[in-house]
């Protein structure tokens, strides 16, 4: 049985090629990306390079070179968010953002005046479409998938309200769950991370940026291009890439996006664990209200139990692994009205079968019946 | 026969340890750092804690939690200069220093005006201790070893010599093949790598900053730590740690620095290597003057074939790997006289064996006097 529900931090298992792919690089390939010319160096970065296009073709981005490695989503976030230029020095976000959008902000906010404003929303955090209003704003941001309750944010018609006002897309839950279409929706911005929904190692990341935007990079330094030049080269992907890549986790990345995995459960059985959790009296459940709009990650609490005696409940006689908490998330947590205890998360991965959720379904139910 | 000799991009082979410690994290531990509460969350952060000791006590840092894990090198030194409070807008540094430095300090002297000055220095680059004045001076900033001729500058009589001036030491080529005593030295900040001469993964590296400077962190966001908070913790290491680490790298870094290996050949085959070398009338020999300051690195030039050429025929004719070019060094490679073609570099690893050593000896030998 699978009892792991803490895929919201990170998955796991992972595909079994995965760490086969990493263990090829560090025992076997292993050469610099990009700066050697021999070739063992050229499988190297063939593989980036396949990674990357794969990558991009997973996203629909037209033109991969715009979509640079990172070391993790909050890498790309903070990419955006210092080096962007905030004329109105204001900036839109949803009620649900995750630290790694909040934390900059505050700090752009005190260094620079920078001011953010929550874009309208409904009770479960979705915005609200129709009550939109984008006025002298620099940057819409939004979380497209929540972390707290799994609700899935409305990218593509959310673009087409704010039109030219550019758009970044945390996609750090979603990348992997949820389709993506950067193209087709018009995403200025869109930052991933590998270890999550991608079912990839820690330690990688990406960040693709729109070519209407060139922003100085985060990280200045060699890239093994230009090398005669004490200014970064300005051709991408390298003039985002500075410094060696974490190539053992690309490759992991690679073999990842190679061998995603069938669902071991379908979605309507994810459906009927919602609907069933929903009966029981005495827990609160937070996900999407319209169904369609959910990810596979949702959070409850029990109206008398602490988050942390009811998870440690579920893990001390069960064996389910949870998370608890605010989930770096405290703006969600206020929304919602968790604050200050939060909640507890669970969050599915293609490997859970329909036993394991019946399993979740009846360890959550006698926990919240004390045992009845 | 180990032929690899581009151990200054990225080492190879690693100790065999590395892959499985990764491949541990991957398919077994697989679970997030310091975020969650259950049995496999908590040896996930035991691990990357065992691997910030170590590495603190591997560099005689008595206070391991200013020891911060970063992506690469490269993160650590943009970490340090694009935070730093300049007042004289004055920087010292070597004339060896790698574009890893020389590109943010070039960046941020079109954006601020800092000005760099380089140390006073003998011929092959080592910095001359009687020369050094420090006037205004901000940051002194020293590449411990040279990335293309292998010097090794002496960082502890340096740093008496600049008193309370703060020193960056860059230790990507040094750590893990040259002592590096922070404590005793009164080194300020430290940056490292993880996959040179430590023989860990790629993706892996550290920072560590004495608790004299509280530098604003060049990453805001998630921490697993004070998440009710819109701010940064100010504890370190988490002040300086947002966002989800190289977990699976960390693993591998931690069993390198457990499984480090007894070197294959001895010092005095490195020192009869170059000797030799010296002897072949064709080529030009880049290496400390002085062999006491010599790391295991060094580069070398043919009087008539471009340095592309010569590193081809090692290759084609006896497998041999090196790295050519400007390694990522211009300034480097001005004060060397090596521009604009740059050299052909060796780095040795402790895999070498005195054979692999004679047999290097014999094909650049051979490719010098046309196999002759």
């Amino acid at each position: 049985m699978n009892l792991y529900f803490d895929n919201g931090a990170t998955s796991f298992p992972k595909p079994p090629e995965v760490s086969k792919a990493v263990a090829r690089y560090l025992d076997v390939d292993g050469a610099p990306y990009g700066r050697s010319f021999y070739e063992k160096a050229f499988t190297v970065s063939s593989i980036v390079e396949e990674c990357r296009d794969q990558l991009a073709s997973f996203c629909s981005i037209p033109n991969p070179e715009r979509l640079t490695f990172t070391p993790n989503a909050t890498f790309g976030i903070n990419s955006v968010l210092k080096n962007f230029n905030f004329k109105h020095k204001k900036v839109l976000i949803s009620p649900l953002e995750h630290n790694s959008v909040m934390r900059p902000l505050e700090y752009l906010r005190k260094r620079d005046g920078v001011q953010f404003e929550y874009l309208p929303a409904k009770k479960d955090g979705l915005i609200d479409i129709d009550r939109i209003k984008v006025d002298k704003c620099d940057l819409v941001i939004i979380s497209h998938m929540s972390n707290v309750n799994g609700v899935i944010q409305p990218i593509k018609e959310l673009k087409k309200i704010i039109g030219e006002t550019p758009i970044l897309v945390d996609a750090a839950q979603s990348c992997g769950h949820v389709t993506i279409d950067v193209n087709s929706w018009g995403i200025d911005f869109l930052v991933l991370t590998g270890h999550k929904s991608l079912l990839g190692p820690t330690g990688t990341g990406a960040l693709y940026s729109s070519d209407k935007y060139n922003l100085e990079p985060l990280l200045h330094g060699g890239t093994g291009s230009n090398s005669e030049s004490i200014s970064m080269p300005q051709e991408y992907p390298d003039f985002f890439e500075a410094g060696t890549p974490n190539i053992a986790g690309i490759y992991g990345l690679n073999a990842a996006l190679k061998n995603r995995p069938e669902p071991l459960h379908d979605r309507s059985s994810f459906c009927n664990l919602l609907k069933k959790l929903s009966s029981i009296d005495s827990i609160e459940i937070y996900s999407a209200d319209d169904i369609a709009r959910q990810g596979e990650l949702f959070s409850i609490k029990h109206k008398e139990k602490s988050p942390s005696t009811f998870a440690f409940e579920l893990y001390n006689i069960y064996g389910i692994q949870t998370r608890v908490g605010l989930h770096c998330a405290p703006v969600a947590h206020k929304y919602l009205k968790t604050s200050p205890e939060g909640t507890i998360r669970f969050a599915l991965s293609p490997y859970h079968s329909g036993n394991d959720l019946d399993y979740l379904y009846s360890s959550i139910k006698s926990c919240s019946n004390n045992g009845k």
